[in-house]
């Protein structure tokens, strides 16, 4: 068995100069002098810099990192293990960076057009910036760098793999435990232990288990609820490697005996979620796939039983744009991550949820989440 | 051994009424007509509700959370569990709150003067909002719940003290795996484990597990380096109990066979912080308990290694206001909940670092965290 640490060495680096450069493209494009990178996943994304307090400023040729005296050493080996310490300097600041922007302001760059991630700034910092750069136009580019996010390079898709096969082993090993007298709360616990000792740095989010008429609530968070036999449990989690996390479900029944309401609800969520996976491909609007695997759950009658939609994409944030939903705009692009995680959830009975997280292709797609599927466990 | 489970039935209520009340006081006081609450854990701190996705409008004397159709059910539960079914009205709107505003502004509310939390609201949203709200003026109010939450009441103490708890006890089970030999991230999983085996819904934040010359690292994040006889090791991690989360750093050398320069950088750093927390009473200067750690560390030639602030408050989020750092303004309150949290980084021989989350009283504070300090596991 792979123990931790391996998995890692093995992973291609992540091509951060072609971000970059794709980045300045855009800029170039909207005739951006600069563009401030405020949201933390974005900064990570461009940089490599994982600290709580980051901004990038970034111009055509230049390109600045302000954090605080905590992540001095941390910043500068980050920027150091991202190959990027020749082309982004690192200032410290006490305060805030606009504060270091006196200087900047009449030296590096003229600072006409300064873009702004107004999806994720807020108001009162922007009004700081604005007092920093009164001469300055700020054009809102919410979702800039996010959109640019959204198609994983090699280097994302590894990761995301790497994490999805951590969470696979973990959940094969856990299994033992679903049984009769087991709490959510404990079972969670028991899985989370497996995929950090599998070499997960982390949970993608806190690990849903829900059992009996809990798993009638799709958003659950464990109890110290113990299974019975026959109860319906649902089991939504994911493991995290370099900030990238995974995100599958499988659904139980406790003992391995579902009653004929309980198996015909698992196969008719099942089979959405199939003829969902079937139906993602390159160019495909994304709508598509939520009418897919609703249009099953209607016809098996579960129709008003589907309380959410059928996906999201997935990267440095669990939830990332295009999300597969009724009302989504816009197709399916070869190289999105997303997951196709129909459910059924019926209060006072149980409710069923199968979910995988896939590669869109040309072709199709390629499911990175490969646990068994099936109420028995 | 207390169970999961058994701590929480014995936990006061949270007192949501009198927080409502206090929030409408403030609001007549300013003259709003509205506050619209927008960032997550301030929804959560006055209705309960713990979605993702939850806007609550609140007037004079209304109340809607507005979310979407994922959150139907488990807003309803929560919203009754927290005793508002008769003052919170909830609204599931599929895009965004706007779109249920255009009924809202000519029957409930005057809306002329709208409150918004603009430290947290981003410039999209905002202009969403004006947009949906062409005739009332707009107010920023950054922080004025943040502020509110900074005094913590009695249900909320006892849900820090309960996450504490575990944190202590699982801390005393997991020492005896401070060995040559245990990885960061084992010795991190493991200690996760047994939190939430006692009772923890999560983690606080990222464990920090930090080795050798990884303790130089004030933020650390475990990795695959196996712990060798000698090593310092700063353990830096926190329990979680209905979203209050624990904070407390132990500093150990494995083998428990300290150098001389272990032995007294550990000790300037454990002098500090029991300086710290004997100058923590209400109405002293938060400066204050900055400078008499530093003053202490450096006397004993610690001073520039020293490289962080001295402490943070606690509660819903882990790192709230009012911060405790040399550029610190105001004064510390009773009611308030505290970390003292020096710490010395030599790069290239390690650090040390001593936390513990303390109360401020009247007459100095009460800490609640109890876990013995000392360099021997």
């Amino acid at each position: 068995m792979t123990g931790p640490g391996e998995l890692r060495t093995t992973l291609p680096a992540m091509d951060r100069e072609a971000r970059l450069a794709a980045l300045r493209q855009l800029m170039a494009e909207d005739q951006l002098s600069a563009m401030w990178v405020t949201k933390p996943v974005n900064v990570r994304w461009i940089s490599g810099f994982t600290g709580s307090n980051g901004q990038l400023l970034l111009s055509e040729d230049s390109a600045i990192l302000f954090s605080d005296g905590r992540y001095r050493n941390q910043a500068a080996q980050e920027i150091d293990q991202a190959e990027l310490s020749d082309q982004i300097e690192i200032s410290i600041q006490p305060v805030g960076p606009e504060d270091g922007l006196a200087e900047l302001k009449h030296s590096l760059w003229p600072l006409t057009r300064v873009g702004i991630e107004s999806g994720h700034l807020s108001v009162d910092r922007l009004e700081k910036i604005t007092t920093a750069l009164p001469r300055s136009a700020i054009v809102n580019k919410p979702g800039i760098i996010d959109q640019m996010r959204q198609i994983k390079d090699a280097g994302e898709r590894a990761r995301l793999e790497a994490a999805a096969n951590i969470a696979d082993r973990a959940l094969a090993q856990q299994l033992s435990d679903l049984v009769a007298g087991m709490s959510e709360r404990d079972f969670a616990a028991q899985l989370d232990h497996k995929m950090l000792s599998l070499g997960s740095e982390g949970l993608s989010f806190d690990t849903i288990v829900a059992s009996g008429s809990n798993s009638a609530k799709p958003h659950h968070q464990p109890t110290d609820r113990t299974f019975s036999d026959g109860d319906l449990v649902i089991i939504d989690f994911g493991a995290k490697i370099d900030g990238y996390g995974s995100d599958m479900t499988r659904t139980y029944v406790v003992g391995g005996h579902p009653t004929a309401e309980q198996a015909d609800l698992y196969d008719a969520v099942e089979s959405a979620q199939a003829a969902g996976v079937d139906a993602v491909r390159a160019d495909v609007p994304l709508v598509d796939i939520d009418t897919t695997c609703r249009d099953v759950l209607t016809d098996r009658g579960y129709g008003d039983a589907f309380v959410h939609g059928t996906g999201h994409s997935l990267g440095l944030e669990i939830h990332e744009q295009p999300m597969l939903s009724s009302r989504s705009v816009g197709i399916l692009r070869a190289g999105l991550m997303v997951t196709v995680e129909p459910g059924a959830y019926l209060p006072g009975f149980g409710g069923v949820r199968v979910e995988d997280s896939v590669l869109v292709t040309d072709e199709g797609c390629e499911p990175i989440t490969h646990a068994p599927k099936g109420l028995m466990p």
